[in-house]
């Protein structure tokens, strides 16, 4: 929390464990709020790791980190585009922004594996992959012994996003089976897309996190509805971006306002927060500057809140409603022999 | 409102159409929170009518009932169960419960779609239908010409009425395409179903009727996230039942209580609201009393929000995630020849 | 109870309706345990008013005779058969037994619809249908205004039965929505077939009627049962018959035995008895002789008893067991045009 | 029978061999009549070790254990639910209940597999199945070499048996043909269900398994009746609790009863029985305590039943009545590609 | 050519078949180059049977239109989008986009198959076509006998078109076998994607019709790559726009200029043209103003060419090179039973 | 420049890098335009050196030569052969065409080699390869280190050609991964193959050589569209040939020609280019003389083009359009063992 001296509390107060010897495993659980250094993905990882370590000086077992954290979201951009049109700014906009994105794997990945395996934390990391020359929004997960598990790339870009971003498939919706639980990712609005979140529960995540661009006080409503119909603790990271963390006019242009806003103006306010499977929220949301929020998980609560509701299990009705998931990835071509 | 000094203005102030000549259609729907008069289905209908006919004085076009209305939901009763047990109380309990329910069609179903008639409101009404001896949780809807167009049974009771209630299948799932919009139902906790959810939004629903029997403030977060992933206008019911709504110890006991409520206790308090395809709370929750809550529903709301996110349009990934649903009825006997 | 001193009391005492003023409704039902006058219709159906008066004057509203108590059942004969031989002198006993069936309809089917008007009772009678040379084991109903309602053919006679009596299809296999209740009607070993009873099930039965020629204590178990499964009132009605029932010999012969049984010898032990939906046993078993059981029938408690299982509702899962039943009737020969 | 002083006969007298040569098999079987130790799994299987071992002691080759054995039947538990409403004693109560439930296949499984090799019996073993957050009520079989063979999962729990067990499907409803006959598990009321029962009867069921929670008198009375419909020996197993095999009040309480049952009270009384297909009882049914019952099956009887009446064969009328029963597991999410 | 006094020729004079005698078919075409009257269907739709009408003049009988001329190409919009935030501006503009759209089959499509009818054309119609509250970028073909046939979706939008169209699927990439040849339609960019080009090379498109936005001189290069790698005619429509073919400011404002254009404005500046299967341009490219470009092909051209390259057939290395076209309508949610 | 004073300047002015400072790659690369010294192999790799040697000096990092330039490109000739016959001079020619062919790997190869090394170029060579009997038109690549990287074989020759060369396989495709970029090779006609195109693009192709033998015009128009397709530059390298390149005749003569051209009329009048991802004609096209064309590549202007079009990446439609492409070696025969 040091970052955020308008932060909640490090560790919320867990009231549903208060008292009781459960015998049920707890996690503790940071979500990261900060911003991008923007255009520069070496600055970028030398400040995740500085959170990484504040984290897991906190006894943190799992950070959380913003969805394209490493790359950086270019809110107000707007890449020169008109319908029609393009301009030649918005075009060279665009490739210094795949020159921040990273490879995957490469060594960017190496270097984020030997921070959690440094610090011994799962991480969980929002990064834009280059993949050739189309990029991915895209969230990478990593053990605690360093190990780089796999990524997920987001399914469908959002409104303009879709510009810049290209489209992931069923092969990478990964949960992982961890000793904290099943961890998986799902990314801003795709938390929107009902059968994307299915696939996840039926994967078994019990430990949801949404790495988010969203600010708005409804994106809160959504991450309880998740924690409720998932039965599943739901863990948000926002960035909590300023004016001063891009560079300045005229090499990047926010878009949009009637004026140009000063240095320190906030251009994405956060909002990350911890919710319980029953709804209760354990930290946040923040909305007022950079931040480490930090949650102690009882994972009996999950076999609390499913006792009522198990979204694929007994209060489902397969008979009738069956989602079918294709998990093979898709390539516009593939080379045998 | 003359039933409920406490709640909110009868016409909520909808900010997205003030001053705005759209040419969109506008829609007034009433959302009714009142009590079973229980045991009583006669009276209960009488005050059905009542209740009507105030909305309809409003220029109400659309009614919604709570969960249940005709026929009631039985708070506090446990039909004597424990677990490997029962008591011969329990089994009459539900000998009454069984002879208040209705059958569809039937005399109770016709009178109700002559009150839409007359009063001119398509109407949307939570019944407890008796088929033969299993009862399912129902909603029927009429047109404002008085005519019974169908009904959604409930596919998945919720925890203890499972043991009262059957469950329904994917017959039963309207939407109805009327002058006033895509009309249709989802009862209480089936709203934390995301495939049935899909469905629903796969057929297009645009006014999203929510009867329910959940008083939390999580259920706001439900309907507030429903709104936005379907970009939908949403409108839930909740009975507001005091103790003296049932009949007195002992023919009728309240369990899991340390004393017997008082006559005035409140035992369900209702939380109906209206909200927009934005997320924006057009009116209550009202936590307070009976009540009619109403406001003026800007269609135009629907594609403006749409353009973001359209669940089964451009945002689906059909390629990667799809749903069937099986309409067919499901008869345990059929008879052919 | 005037036919049999040994009888039990005329009417059950039905011990949980006992003080209660349900609301529900009460049939008194008769049965009838008594024998056909053999090879003597004219004297039979003399006999059937008889006792159908004395069951009225109890106050019955519904009267059931045992399996062809029309025609009879021939205990003991094998109409001259043995494997790969056959007599004339049991080609002859056919011919007397086709002589002592009924036309379907006909004037004892005139006859019996007059008493059931006459005497103001549901009448469910067992008969010996002749259609051309082939006959059926049918049992006929009569509602109270004298109608004949229509019939049911034994779907498959059991054993030698098939020797002297063709197969029902589905086209008769009727459940009679009355003023009393639904009645049907299911003979001897054909409660041993749990799809037919499923479908009886399925059309509602609440009064089952069993009329039987089974006399072992295990028939009072699948009678329990039925009663169990179905969640309704099982009746069942079997002859109480003498050697002296049926012709002397050498006229007709008793197979089988040692030494021709004396004429006071009882042939056919009855075992007719009523059970409510939870298993009570309300009248009989009686294996004593002629007679006639009685008990009042709270149709309340088979809501109670589906409260706990319904065996075509709440408790069925038609999407995983789903029985067909072809109800047309099924004819060697059509005649189309 | 050295748990049962007051338990029949070890091996009951089977009257129909006495004395024949049939040269048909003879199967010596064993229904086990004991307690849960609840809430403590591991020594729950250690109790089964010693019932097993006894069991095998008197020759038998079959062992048969009650409903739900592994994890336990909650008798008088409500999980703290009345409509609409829960405690969070009753939510953690169910987290108790989860943690004592095995995973299937998993190392409690692998025990018992174990357990049947060592001993060499036939074992069928009722357990609360895990699977993620929703438990099943689960029949584990094995055969005398110690390998698992498979699972069935009750279809359809009872009354309030639906708000902490989900429901089965059509995948696991074996039948296993071993050198003992065919032998299949049908679990409680299910054996209530016609169409269920049938489907077992068409796949050859011979020593049909019905492992229950049912004390009545009634519950005999459907043993001797599917013995008869099925021409199968039936043998049925439940559990003999007393109080004290539950947690001390508070962390166990039953409900439902005027007060607190003292640590001897007998809250399920048994009633375990072997019945012939004949509707032969050939022990049981024991209503005092643990105990083992034991008797030796002729097979030939199996085909001595069926001369008279085969359910599926000879007695079938397929072209009217025709069951179809779906055997694709039901999931709501299925991952392909 | 009324319309266009700067235009080209009527007629273009085609070398490759004056004086010649070959027995092959010769088709007159005319690509129409006009402007949507934004906002405004109906107005656009009297312009088009206007344009239809002169070019029936003419004696064409293919009559291709511009890219969503029916609907309009939003130019210079944004939709009120910068990455990360939206306007309420630009949602009410989606709103009126929405509005002008039209359904498939609906009155719009009607009234154009009439007009194919009444004037004796095939013709070929860009619009935006609307599927509840997702658009499509869409061309709809209708016979010279006033038959609709179906409908081409486009496969990807391109750049901004992806935050306001939704992407089309394998089921619509008809190609249609006329009396005038094989007609198929390919939409702008698309005609970028070689393996969707490929497909309607399998399909055997003789007329090639591509309605475009691009106004860029490279947009020729490849509408005379496309005829020689296809063998085929290729036909291009574009609009030619002036700023006041659209809503004044501040209803609809361009972006991404440094002012307001002047009302004559080209905001779009055609590029039409007609190209045969070696290469040559046969009319066009347009830059002018609004013209009907015409053009007679003589189909005997296409032999011609694929004498020395046909990509599908002689030409091809199958065995190497394999394209699969998965040709399956792809629903988000289907309904089956 | 030297050998070609008609040709464009030897450095294109390049506009869209003009007073950047991107940071990105920027390549020189060189196309020859010249002949091969036909039926002398030892003449033409003199030739190469020398040209390379030019280019060198230049500074260029990339030299591509024509299609075939080692070995010759047999214009005019028809081997003798009219259909149904051949001549012993066509049967001679082919004897001698085959002995100028070049083993592979081989001598002449080893020398290609140690040219690349010695003037630190990479080196993009067409020759005739001789692999037995049979001639293949292949392109050979070397790195700057002197490095024989691997070969491509036309997979379809055009016409005539089927006569005298073979068909690759889909072995050999490649693309290399160099410090220049992603480089690979498409032979003349195969530029006309849409899957072959796009399997390279799959490849990642960033510098897309197409050696050539086409000489229209239409050609460019080709290049243009591919540069924009594959968002790569796209360089052409064709022979410029006068007739006295070619042996006089009658040793060699031109076919299908009114006469015998001068010694100085171009049989093969080059069009060689260099144009950009953005369809930017950066260098040529001269059709004036044996020439080198040279051009600064750069690469920041494929990240740019891709931003619009990325024809694998975000543009494709993998789940509608997927293409395979087999890479095993075809062989008539294999040994194995």
């Amino acid at each position: 929390m040091a970052l955020a001296p308008s932060g909640g509390p490090v560790v919320a107060e867990v009231e549903m464990n208060a008292g009781a010897d459960l015998g049920a495993t707890t996690v503790r659980a940071t979500v990261v709020q900060a911003s991008t250094v923007f255009y520069d993905t070496p600055a970028t990882l030398d400040k995740a790791e500085k959170l990484i370590a504040e984290a897991a000086g906190y006894g943190s077992q799992l950070v959380l980190f913003p969805e394209v954290f490493v790359g950086g979201y270019p809110h107000g951009s707007t890449f020169g585009l008109t319908i029609g049109s393009r301009s030649a700014k918005g075009k060279e906009d665009f490739r210094k922004y795949h020159a921040a994105a990273i490879d995957v794997p490469g060594p960017e990945v190496s270097r984020l594996a030997a921070l959690a395996g440094k610090y011994k934390v799962f991480l969980v990391m929002g990064v834009v992959e280059r993949a050739g020359y189309t990029l991915y929004n895209t969230v990478l997960s990593f053990d605690s012994l360093g190990k780089y598990l796999g990524k997920h790339r987001k399914l469908m870009p959002t409104a303009l996003e879709r510009v810049f971003w290209g489209f992931g498939d069923g092969s990478t919706i990964p949960v992982y089976d961890t000793p904290l639980g099943k961890i998986g990712s799902v990314i801003c609005w795709e938390n929107r897309m009902p059968l994307l979140r299915t696939a996840m529960y039926a994967k078994g995540v019990e430990i949801y996190c949404a790495p988010t661009a969203d600010v708005l006080p409804s994106w809160q409503a959504s991450m309880t509805h998740i924690a409720l119909e998932g039965g599943c603790f739901v863990l948000t990271a926002n960035q909590f971006c300023r004016r001063k963390d891009y560079p300045p006019p005229p090499e990047y242009t926010f878009g949009g306002l009637d004026e140009e806003p000063s240095p320190d103006t906030a251009v994405c306010v956060g909002g990350s927060s911890i919710i319980s499977p029953s709804g209760t929220v354990l930290a946040g949301p923040n909305y007022e500057g950079e931040a480490l929020l930090t949650a102690d998980l009882d994972l009996g609560e999950i076999v609390r809140a499913k006792f009522d509701f198990d979204v694929v299990g007994h209060y489902a009705r397969p008979e009738v409603l069956s989602l079918n998931v294709k998990t093979e990835p898709r390539h516009a071509v593939s080379f045998t022999g």
